[in-house]
């Protein structure tokens, strides 16, 4: 990590913070590449936002997403609402919420820390190497992050990380007579199987495009003509949105980027050094839980830093303990919804689940919770909503065999 | 890893060879620390040192053990023999196989290889950092593989290491008036559900034993009363065979040693390098396959580079393709034997499954293999031998369905 901007602030809990970042300034940058454009907030990112006081500035900036809605292979298009009629997901621009908190040094309030003794080189290929002597040290570097590297080297350090065969490629589609090309207030999906494609709305009046695709399909495509093809054959309505020029043009802009899901724990050694956000929990992005899951990260951290009286030798193991469960969890179920937002989304069953789901938690708000409400709109820990969730399966099919039993017995119908 | 003897080796294939050790040369060096003292040969292992006409050199030296002997509580030893009457397994002296090998330069025969262009910092916490220049590396450099640190570097390469909860620790059960002190032709085992012990013979009429047990029992017991007590309670007829001085004294000369399980996927980089052994799949120690595993390795790039004229370009990613899957299995496999060898070899169900399967084996000697018998005693893909375990196991449970089906029928017995 080549230091670009070392800061000292002290802030809140009167910790002496240095904060180093790798990439140069986003707020002077121009063009960031190979990241997603935008991100999905929804319950737990708001609350840690709030808890800084930064909510209403990010939500207001942010586009609400009521359902999804699903664009069928000729063209046909079902909404499929995210939980009840007032609750929704925001559509948020990452450069944007980057330098507000850039500037509010809102990850700070977790890194309450003086930088002393724990040494870490850090370093990236092609930049130099810092060594940075530190009383403790926050490792918030992302998915490949240089501080996981040291624990690494640590005895009893359980890691995984997964490649998915899949890739994305990121296309914009512009405004049409100024206005958005497709209705805003929606996740867009198109599912095929295999493959999909989803548009996020920004506020500009585009829509960000992302193609999920297997490597090995992104590989064969070669040609304007081959992306043209591809499109027609499989996103025919918004090739006229996207407009095919454009198509042709910006499909070779940059190549596919790989998505990797990293598990570990524990997330500290000693009392010294701790891992956050991505860097401890990497997921794929079909749950929309990546940044959410990392900013509850501090909130949790926040939290024990209170109970524990700021004792670090006491809250980083109990962060271990308390969050691994629950960030394993939010990895495994943003995997399952890889399968799920491609495949099953298309499905009859799927939809009729999805509106069982609903019906069950409106007779039962509080026995029978969708599972993405619980993961979105609560702050249920995962691994709880998790467990939760397989429990509710259960009961719902005993209920359809119940229903079976019933009609059976009273219309002689299987 | 530090360079204590590069030696420049020219081998069968014509290729000139460096080979980098980063231990000190155990033909010199008097005491091997933290490594375990024998391991188990198998056939795949003696297939590959047949292949290089050291077999019998190694077999000569290695005490056979024929079957299971398993120690219950009350001191009564049963034994479970591993195959059919002339299997068995070997238990040979890891210095002894280290020192002969160093002689021979097996390990050379596949590292085909010379040394020019590839660039692999080799480095050891401590020691020197070396640069390599070559043309191919071959990371056979174990479980903490430095040459596998490059790969993590690499964009979408798969791995994974998960340290087991359990620790080991090695005691030494010397002779008996110049005899063995247990039966000599057996691999013995205590099961205790939650830990085990097993002893393995030497050609110095001692026996090996390793306690396995969780970190968190062995952190417990901190004084040799302690030592004693716990041997007393699960161990009682152990004790007068080690000694109660000797148990008192030797559990505190090293700590409790961590397992670990890897996984990894490529297996290589481009046509300049290739991981082998524990670097590619270290793999818990409770199936006796890691080192044949690891010398079946060998045998499978070799027969490829026959098969390929020597094409590392076309090598490399078909020995990823061919291999990846079976040492994966075999990596699972070894954690459930993790499991099993300790809890399950306890019950009467498992013993009778053995010789159910054995009578099974009996009956259709191609059609019904036990699972122990494919990994141990043949050369089968070792993905083949869990997936026709799988299906096996579901043939014997439809037997066993069919047969209380025919019992309930001709004598209403369910």
């Amino acid at each position: 990590m080549t230091v670009r901007f070392p800061s000292n602030i002290d802030i809140k809990k009167g910790f002496q913070v240095q904060l180093y970042e790798s990439r140069e300034d986003i707020r002077k940058a121009k063009i960031v590449r190979g990241r997603s454009i935008n991100l999905a907030l929804s319950h737990r990112g708001r609350e840690a936002l709030k808890h800084i006081g930064m909510e209403e500035k990010i939500v207001s900036k942010g586009i609400p997403m009521k359902a999804r809605m699903i664009h069928s292979l000729s063209g046909k298009r079902s909404p499929i609402p995210y939980g009840k009629k007032d609750q929704y997901i925001l559509s948020v621009d990452r450069a944007n919420l980057n330098k507000e908190l850039l500037t509010e040094f809102f990850l700070m309030t977790v890194m309450n820390i003086t930088v002393l003794r724990c040494q870490t080189p850090l370093s990236r290929p092609g930049g130099e190497e810092v060594q940075v002597n530190a009383d403790f040290v926050v490792g918030c570097d992302g998915a490949f992050s240089v501080v996981r590297r040291q624990f690494l080297r640590q005895s009893r350090f359980n890691y995984s990380q997964t490649y998915i065969p899949h890739g994305y490629m990121e296309l914009t589609m512009p405004p049409l007579d100024g206005q958005f090309a497709l209705a805003p207030n929606f996740l867009h999906i198109w599912p095929r199987n295999t493959f999909m494609m989803i548009a996020l709305p920004n506020l500009d009046k585009t829509f960000t495009c992302t193609l999920f695709m297997p490597f090995d399909e992104f590989d064969k495509i070669t040609t304007g003509e081959q992306v043209l093809d591809l499109f027609q054959t499989y996103f025919p309505d918004a090739v006229p949105l996207i407009g095919a020029d454009a198509l042709k043009r910006d499909y070779f802009r940059l190549p596919a980027q790989a998505m990797v899901s990293v598990k570990c724990s524990p997330y500290h050694i000693g009392d010294s050094c701790v891992l956050m956000g991505d860097a401890a929990h990497a997921m794929v992005p079909f749950y929309g839980q990546g940044m959410n899951a990392g900013f509850e990260d501090c909130l949790v951290f926040d939290e024990l830093m209170d109970q524990l009286n700021d004792d670090f030798g006491a809250v980083l193991p109990e962060f271990s303990r308390v969050r691994v469960p629950d960030a394993q969890a939010i990895v495994d179920l943003a995997m399952y919804n890889y399968i799920e937002m491609r495949a099953h989304v298309n499905s009859r069953w799927f939809r009729f689940r999805k509106h069982l789901d609903n019906f069950l938690h409106f007779l039962m708000p509080t026995t029978m919770i969708p599972l993405y409400t619980m993961v979105t709109f609560t702050r249920t820990r995962y691994h709880e909503a998790l467990k939760r969730w397989h429990w509710q399966n259960k009961c719902t099919h005993s209920l359809q065999r119940l229903n079976n039993t019933i009609k059976k017995y009273m219309y002689g119908v299987v």
